[in-house]
């Protein structure tokens, strides 16, 4: 038996990136941040970049903020969002014209939407974001109907219970994707109700990602707004 | 030990009516039907209306109402709400001023809106009801906004996400009593999405009380119309 | 008081449709049957055709069955998904280009996919269905990898442990809504299982709706379509 | 697309006060404060005083605190109830006569109490408290049931069991408000025991809100007061 | 490989009765009759009494309850409790002096009481039952005090909240037994808000057993009664 | 659109055999019966027979078993364990010498117990069966440690607590799987608890699976026993 | 409206003893430490002894601790345990001779093991404990046997699958009072899992108490002792 | 009463050892690491060293590895698996030829692998792993069949929605246990989800160990690899 794994260090520069995937899905692996040495994440954008990919790593922390953009100067960190994003040179002059809109309920719920419109700038989407339309205050929401009207694709965000994409899934005829955040408290047990209201909205346009997922959300959209 | 209890039958005739209630509470006991023989819930109309009380029985079964009606042909049957009630004479004229709101989401909600309703009616309150105001139609709640803002209490009944409540209590001034309602299915868990999401309405006047439970929202307004 | 509610019939002809629908939302209310009268549903129906609009009831009885089809002869009934359809003359010829894909894991999860292709024909688009796909003999999808790249939207149904989706979508670049049934036992929670697996993919491009809702996955792969 | 969202900071002043609450509903709104800056709950306060509505924040942090009260000097803070207040000179001399009661199970449930209290005296009224009267020490409550009877409304704050609002509301003819605490261990599972232990109360005369939702009690407590 | 087995009937007569358990345990193997044939019942009744034991079964049916009583004439049958019941000749004259105390909320817990009423029997002693002391009419329990104070042991059998074991267990210096029923609707999900409530009282002498499990609630009555 | 599927019937003859499965698995596809026509296990078996398979269905119901049955003389059925096996001829004198041991906890678990063993004996292994070990008579299982050690696999199935499995794997050196049964009531919720205390368990050869899935365990054992 | 409320300090001093449940329960109220300031327990050991009564306090930080040691050198700490202990000088020469014994499954039950103890003593009993003898060493509790049986009243304290409890009660003919513990990791939610195999025993003489709760099987076992 | 218990120490040399266990289960006792001293787990190895038996501790901190290894130089430190193991001199030779096969789904699924792979080294296999083989990247697994095919039992850990096993188990012939991993976020709730896919694997050769359990997978894959 080996005694080379006496203290074995953490795998910092295991580095399995699945290049292929643009190949299959249209766009490259994101790199989801949580557990992973702030190494591995400059190296995945390393390679990612001499790829030819624009890069996206969510739910940075700001230690693997600092280690990232201290190396790489280009960039774009997105503090509200938890997200680095790295473009090619190219991408500056093509991005698309359908812009997908985002929705929230209330002002603690922007993180997550700023995670979705991130994704979708990596997408080369360049989203229009509303913010606290929430319905505790109903006529907020009337003021936009007809942006909402026009949108071909809409993400609502909202914590508590969620009711928000069902009022919004009433006035349209896309697709609405609901993504609970876990805002609340109590009973909110961390998104869990704000989801199961969005899972059983009566409007018939209303689909569900996990509570926070802002990365899912935005990328559906972006697949939505093709 | 007593050979006595062989074969004992169904204790028919046992009957622990609560009449020092109306004393304390201002109502007298009203009866919860299920599990209790028809003779039972015969026996209570009779020694309530005995007592000069108004008679209220809920969640009643077809042989409960057979059993009652066939023996006393005052008694007021709502097979939708499943209630018997029976009122004392002196009460048709006393009707008190006072209308509750009755709001509900869909159609299939109307049975605990009417059992709410029955139970104001034995308050002596002619409630006002408006039915299939759900949030998927959201341009049905804007024709009725006046209405709402004239109501002391409003009783919002919904199924599914059970979002109605959020939007009504957005545009008053007034306490609004959500009933979640069993109506849905899947992760609609029989009603428990509905009260989750009322529980963490974003509106601040807003209470909850159990699923399906239109008897306690109904007693309750009669409390508040006071 | 009012003695005229004793005894009250159910309210088998209240009928609130939404007919304002279309117009918001780009598609008539469908008829979700259960609790609903034979009649009520007939005369939706009637209502709806007089408006011009296809028509579309969701989970019917055998007895809401008879009592439309008996009526009118021109309802298309889908006795695996429970569904009544009745398209207007004109739709015949019309039949879109778009071919949403829908795909099942097991046998038992057929009558939510065909819930879905009704709602899609209503839709007036005509699905592509491709049964027994599941993860437990990996060698079937693998054939029809390039038929899914294809797809522009594709709905995957499966129950247990829900995890085609996933697969599906590690192998596509189109939105993958992900509907859960209540096929399984045990630990199956009536689909929870199935559900939970679906909002925790690793594959960025799959949503989820509710349990066994076949009618919004097929209404948001119609809306995808367009 | 536009570099200048490079490292982007937190949106300290943003805000989307909804100052035609009032009209709507009677009383402006209230600032939750978790998750918010506190240059944004003084802005927010200054912008509430500058309309002439009182201001309420609650849960606020020692930081949050610190910052509103170095900047504002009339400003209460009550750090039981970890709640910041501001009333327009005029409050002072035109609090309302009616008292709501609140009653607390155990020391523990204060806080929430409090936080009731404080939304009380934000909407103008004085609340009365009685503190300590959990059932197992059942003889503590009897001295106070004539006090419990003169009420017009009444909270009742409770952890663990949450049974103290069914004791109450079998002894008076008002509305109660149950409100559940986070207080317990093990199986009170951060206050859902106590709740469904309200939602589920033998007594017709209790509703409830979210757990440790003294906000939610207070103002819907201050509604029926009127 | 054995062809004996092809169309194998149920195993009615496989038996597998615990003798030696009135040695361990003090009594003998009490029969819980789900799913067991009518006849392993009648065999299992048959042996114990060749063995000197009095004989239980519990949540008999009446296809059980006829099977058995048509065999042997001396077996008690209490179809409310849903047992069968066969004494020894002997036990007659030495009914144990202690008297288990027993006490129910509502009347629909009753079944329940008389399943421990029955166990206890079993065991040679006769309790005492007060039947409809739940919180709701709480001057009911108030007449009782005394009672309370002297018992030695005292089940509290109740549903929906589960105050009752609390308030009981604050005015008395016995151990209390909890037994949560399943009588309720809604969010009682069938007993176990009743148990969450028992487990979390705030009173220190009350435990708790499973729901409805009025025999394990005797049995231990029984024991502490030695 | 095609007017064919008006009324199309149920799809009684569409079957999806695996039957590379064996190939890849080293067995042949099980049918599981819920939800499946007679006449497609029919066709099952009928294919499989043709293939050279051995064939078994679980869960059948009478139905199934009386149309199975009466086409196919040769198939053995287990009323207890609800399936049908049909062994090619061959098989007969091949019977694998192994044993796995298959113990049971009650009377109860027994059903779970024979599906376990009806797989067994269609992998060609012939099981040993222990019932009645339960926890609450702890002698039982001490008389039989001797065969527990000798053996190379054990199932053990067990409702309520599922405590038999912990025991039994504190006794031996090979794996233990524990098949937890939907036996009990109240808070055995369906047989969950069982499966978490086996999940628990504080013996390290313990592996479970899901609830009542005496198949997964035989066809595990049968794996094991190679 | 009163300025006096502005920056109210914590309520360090308001006390509300129950000095009456030594007369209605037979013991005076013991302290639950958590959220209590350290000023208030020492006051309530000070009232408490100055009544002529024992004290108790459960769960103490180690601020607790030091500030009530360094004022009252007599309190016995148990620092496992978590509690203090203050006992007027009579009790020392009247210790009961009835034995509670308290049983542990793992090293890691101790603290509550000991909170149980302690308990005992401040009721004036001295426990026997023993430790480790969990399910997985299956021969451990066979040596205590006898010990077991001699018992009036054993606390089984166990975590992960609480199975122990079960095996106790198989062997004796006393009450087994089991306390679940939070130790285990994923499934074992934090003792809910343990806590659910205890209230499903199948042996009879089990009932169960909080999660971690040894104060409760404390308290009863001293109850049960009399 | 003893006054010896005031502030007792935390009982940091009790050991309890199951010395016999290496006897009845063919492996010693492992030793759990969380809430152990130090010094119990450095006397613990010292013991099992002594008796010629392998030790190893699970989920040790880093200063228990600070302890033990600076007592004992020949211990072997895993700080991903957060192990710690020492193996006797003459095992080194002796390594069995047998290689258990050990897949992850993602990178942050490896501790638990490591954990796995511990176990297996103490028990004298060195296991093969495969990193980074999950579904959102299906061709990777392909690349492995034959490997896995060639195997005699696979483990198989993955978090989020777990369904890696299932993909697995349809391509082998050979037991598969999966282990969840409580890697995720929102509705993975801590690895649940995960194990629910797991359980509810359409692949029959599947059984699932509790979240996180590497220790477990470990152990039950050296048994039978056998």
């Amino acid at each position: 038996m080996n005694q080379d794994n006496k203290d074995k260090p953490m795998p910092v520069d295991d580095l399995c990136l699945d290049l292929d995937r643009k190949n299959r899905c249209g766009f490259s692996e994101a790199i989801y941040a949580p557990g992973k040495p702030p190494e591995m994440i400059l190296r995945a954008f390393s390679e990612l970049h001499a790829n030819g990919d624009h890069a996206l790593a969510t739910r940075v922390t700001p230690e693997q903020i600092e280690h990232v953009t201290s190396n790489l100067k280009e960039v774009i960190v997105n503090r509200e969002a938890k997200t680095l994003r790295w473009m090619t040179d190219s991408s500056e002059e093509k991005t698309k014209v359908s812009q997908p809109l985002i929705i929230t309920a209330g002002s603690t719920d922007r993180p997550v939407a700023e995670e979705a419109a991130e994704t979708l700038r990596w997408m080369e989407y360049e989203p229009q974001l509303l913010f606290d339309l929430g319905v505790a205050g109903p006529q907020r929401l009337l003021k936009h109907v007809e942006t909402l009207q026009q949108a071909k694709v809409i993400i609502v965000v909202a914590g508590m219970e969620g009711a928000l994409p069902s009022v919004v899934g009433g006035w349209v005829s896309c697709p609405v994707i609901a993504v609970p955040t876990s805002i609340g408290y109590g009973t909110s047990f961390g998104g869990a109700t704000a989801l199961l209201g969005m899972l059983n909205s009566c409007a018939a346009n209303v689909c569900a990602v996990n509570i926070d997922a802002g990365f899912k959300a935005g990328y559906l959209a972006g697949l939505m707004s093709k």
